[in-house]
């Protein structure tokens, strides 16, 4: 397997047409390759705001998606990997909030459906019930790629560190973060959640939010980050659209966990993390 | 139970002279309650150099500890609950890194022995082996106060989300981490593991460092802190010897589970954390 390989992080400025945040995805997947990107990361739902109604309004069948079949032919005509963040996704009378990981030949290698609900009620602060729409996946993620496996969890999946263990004990060594925090989330906890799952795992973490737009009604924090399994950030959006980039050195992970061993190091006498 | 208390944080200069530790640990404690402290902690080692020679050669027996004699009667003296940091101790032919706790009558309560040592090995930075002499514990270990049960932890024991998950599950509301992070780990992962394991937890967290001491061979980071469920520092030391004070309110610990209903939104559906 190949050791090394250039992320590019796409904290696109979502808007409230569909079209338009196709066309943008689709152009900076392009300019991610051009910029010799191997994998390539969408913020959660980059196609829709961030809204109940419009999860709704927006949401599309795996199989007849046109985002996805845009997706799917920017990642086969550039020849890169997408984890294409996230779209709102039916199955039968279901919505779920689904990010598909697509390979360089534009095919689905994998599939993550947020499997824990975003309900938070911080009264005059912040109001929102993801429960009153969607549907939690029953699924701890990971895909297999040239490079390593990568896990995929979406958002509110990175506030519980039972998954992140998981999928390292599956063997992720990249774990990808479509998240969308917001303005009162975001400034105290994104960074340091992202940093501790990266120290913690020993594993490269990418996070990818939208840009900040002021004029929906749940406003992003932006600050996409990749950080290393020391914790140390190797790039870091600011709240504006633009396109992050990272070389990785898959090595790293080995050199932190001789260092420090912290997985062997586990008292798995004593407790253990189970998958049911 | 009592909802509201104050905590002291004792970032004590520890040197290589047990009698000083123990007549500077005295005082302080003495200190603390006179500014209305009800809970005190002290740092890791606070009574020996962070240094495995050293550890052999202060180690003391439960039973007939000076040590522990000392803080006992300062506990009761002061009427102060105390978290006494750790201590090198011998059972048998065993050593162990052990914290002491003790209520307002200087009666023991609760002992926790670390459970995950510190074996540690960045090539030309800083290489420590705990493993050489220490012996592991073996306890998950909360203890009831009237306030609420507290769960206590020691240094590299703070690295194991899984041993938080569970402390939190046996009901602590305020974990002690007694430790000593040192000048290449103390910067990049103490503050921020702090914070994470409060956020993920949605306990107060209470961190107490030795001052940083640069005449020693293991130089501690210093930084000593509380933490509060939504990650917000209460109260935080420089490097320098300092006792720094934070008034808890518990029903802080009831809000935030309510405004963003963590515990409640774990998947035990799908994963769990046991405990064997």
């Amino acid at each position: 397997m190949k050791n090394q390989f250039r992320l590019a992080v796409c904290q696109m400025m979502v808007v409230d047409n569909k079209d338009s945040n196709i066309v943008k995805a689709v152009s900076m997947i392009g300019n991610s390759a051009k910029n010799k990107a191997d994998i390539v990361v969408l913020p959660e739902m980059f196609n829709c705001p961030y809204d109940n109604f419009k999860f709704m309004e927006y949401a599309e069948r795996g199989e007849d998606s046109k985002t996805l079949k845009a997706i799917s032919k920017a990642a086969r005509e550039s020849g890169v990997y997408v984890i294409a963040g996230s779209i709102p996704e039916t199955e039968g009378d279901k919505l779920y909030n689904s990010s598909f990981i697509f390979d360089r030949n534009g095919e689905i290698i994998g599939l993550h459906r947020k499997m824990h609900l975003f309900d938070i009620n911080i009264p005059e602060k912040i109001t929102f019930k993801e429960s009153d729409t969607l549907t939690a996946g029953n699924q701890v993620t990971t895909v297999d790629t040239e490079f390593c496996k990568i896990g995929v969890v979406i958002c509110y999946d990175m506030r519980f560190p039972e998954l992140f263990r998981l999928m390292t004990l599956k063997g992720a060594k990249l774990i990808g973060i479509p998240g969308a925090f917001n303005m009162i989330t975001g400034p105290v906890h994104w960074k340091t959640l992202i940093r501790a799952r990266a120290i913690d795992n020993q594993v490269f973490i990418v996070a990818a939010s939208p840009a900040r737009n002021e004029g929906l009604s749940y406003v992003a924090y932006g600050n996409s980050m990749v950080v290393d399994p020391w914790g140390d950030m190797l790039a870091r959006a600011g709240e504006k659209e633009e396109i992050i980039y990272a070389d990785i050195n898959l090595s790293r992970v080995d050199e932190v966990r001789n260092e420090l061993p912290l997985l062997k190091n586990r008292r798995t006498d004593i407790y253990d993390m189970i998958e049911k």
